[in-house]
């Protein structure tokens, strides 16, 4: 069995005030109780909500608040209780790192649908604290919400899969759409957007990016491997794409219209909304019932779609597109990130930052 | 084999105009055609789509109109390659008599959503000629559109089943509802509304009555026999319902929030609508991201849930209130309609008002 240590202390790099800018802060972490897992972070995926978060734009923001949820560590120690997982093991955290356990989401393995989740930073955690993310160098993680990343894959390659692309295997597998020979579109090419393309790819669909420009087109066809590129404000083209989509994965994270893509959907198409947009979206109601189109959303995965995920990314060796930058560059990456000029994913390299010496 | 007779008339109360005011009009049936059947209407449900299509509300009406689609008849005679009915058979015609036949829906008989399919009246038959519904004597259809009313079955009970009934029970069984122990909303109490109260009861279903207001608790909880009612202006009755149905089976016709219903639904719970509203419905995407929570909708039911729905209907007991009236009554009932004073389905006893004679 593991020592349980003393409190230790950790140094990340954490936003003070909603102006966003990052610098190294050093503090406490829990004790490792019974369930939980003492991670040494290796590496960290830089995702748009971060940037969201450190500014506040949610009103919920926690400061100082070290950000960072796509996260692949090595385990230092477990608790007594832990026993799917063991020291030198390489493990990845996502976007939530606690739930109430009692709810109907967490009873039926939907447990990122709890009202009661706690966030992995910016949230209060079981001692009472606020979380703290993994733009760190260390954090102490309930079991449950740690998965053990596959032998083999490379950690940096991982930490885009814990957010991007199960935000985008999830809503497919759930709404039944695992399935090869369908046609499917991606609306939005940043990291749900490309890692959606992979993902649907390797589960064997025709997948089309939809554009509002042609600016993408060689990077989605060539790079990415999409099989299609629609741009939508080509008429024509849309018209003539039109009733041809099995889904939609809409990743536009701004206020849009949503008939131009309705249309494109089959009978009993999806449009499954990944964007969290305040400002209210419009439609009219016979788009939907002439077609039995649905439009929803879907909010990145539950840790056993986690597990799944990984192995089918595996499998189909999937990897994702990213460039690796050490934590002093993150108020640059944030900068570039809020304009769009990533291909497609910054991953912080943490261990070789070395924060904790 | 049935003799194919040469052209025949019949008459039935046709719209001239967009006034909707019906008066007796006499027309031209096409012969009986190999797959067609020769039908004496004997009664007709009246729904809020005639007044709509006698009113050109969608701009697509062709006059002289004659409304009904909620057709129960007696087989007079059949095509020679009609098989599955005989003269003497009670049967029933809905809003479509005609589908292309060769597109997905059609071949996945889903023909409801055929994008060429022919209305059963201000459509255009195969013969080139506008086609006339139910508020006549007669009517001559392809067997492909004629449904089989079960033994024993009322006909002036069956009519309103064959459009009202049917919108409910097919979403309930294309999406996975037709189970017991759901908890599912009904919103608004006009013809699809307190039909979608009986078949989800029929299911096995705890139902709850959604309304703007306290004045229809009597019916829905005692006439039709709901088991809850909820009245959306209390705020604290639907927050103490917030994440409680499965799904809403939404009927209403005009502009709404659609916010304080997707907060009543479950994880994963549906809010279909039904009533086709021109003017932009509106909701935020993390309603739906945080829930999975899916706004779909639905268009009436394929012959094949027809049969389904009128046997299910059989085997549960469930039957629909209705007014009988006279033909000569129509345009009084229309006026009615329109101001939901009708508990709940007009129905007008065709064959008793002589109109062939």
């Amino acid at each position: 069995m593991a020592r349980l240590e003393a409190q230790r202390t950790t140094t990340g790099w954490a936003a003070r005030d909603s102006s966003a800018i990052l610098s190294p802060y050093t503090y406490t972490l829990r004790n490792t109780g019974p369930e939980d897992v003492y991670i040494k972070v290796l590496c960290c995926g830089v995702c748009h909500t971060d940037i969201h978060q450190a500014k506040n734009h949610l009103g919920m923001s926690i400061y100082p608040m070290v950000p960072g949820h796509e996260i692949v560590g090595e385990v230092l120690e477990v608790g007594s209780d832990v026993t799917k997982l063991k020291a030198g093991d390489v493990v990845g955290v996502g976007l939530v790192v606690g739930c109430c356990r009692n709810c109907n989401p967490c009873k039926t393995d939907n447990e990122q649908y709890c009202n009661k989740k706690t966030w992995t930073y910016s949230g209060i955690d079981s001692d009472g604290k606020p979380t703290q993310g993994g733009f760190a160098g260390a954090m102490v993680v309930d079991q449950k919400f740690v998965v053990k990343i596959p032998d083999g894959m490379d950690p940096e390659q991982a930490a885009p899969l814990l957010c991007s692309a199960v935000s985008a295997y999830s809503p497919l597998r759930h709404f039944g759409l695992k399935v090869s020979g369908l046609r499917g579109g991606i609306l939005g090419l940043g990291g749900v957007g490309h890692m959606g393309v992979k993902i649907a790819k390797a589960m064997g669909h025709h997948v089309t990016v939809i554009s509002s420009s042609d600016k993408k087109r060689q990077e989605a066809m060539v790079d990415i491997g999409a099989d299609e590129y629609l741009v939508s404000s080509d008429a024509t083209k849309m018209q003539d794409a039109a009733d041809s989509l099995d889904y939609i994965i809409d990743t536009v994270p701004v206020f849009h219209p949503l008939e131009p893509y309705l249309a494109l959907l089959k009978l009993d198409g999806k449009l499954i909304l990944m964007g969290a947009i305040e400002t209210p979206l419009q439609f009219v109601s016979p788009l939907l019932m002439l077609g039995r189109k649905t439009i929803t959303g879907s909010f990145i995965g539950s840790m056993k779609e986690m597990e799944e995920m990984l192995e089918f990314c595996k499998e189909k060796g999937v990897t994702s597109i990213i460039e690796v930058v050490k934590m002093d560059y993150i108020n640059k990456a944030f900068e570039r990130l809020e304009k769009n000029d990533v291909r497609y994913r910054f991953v912080v390299d943490v261990a070789g930052s070395n924060l904790d010496q």
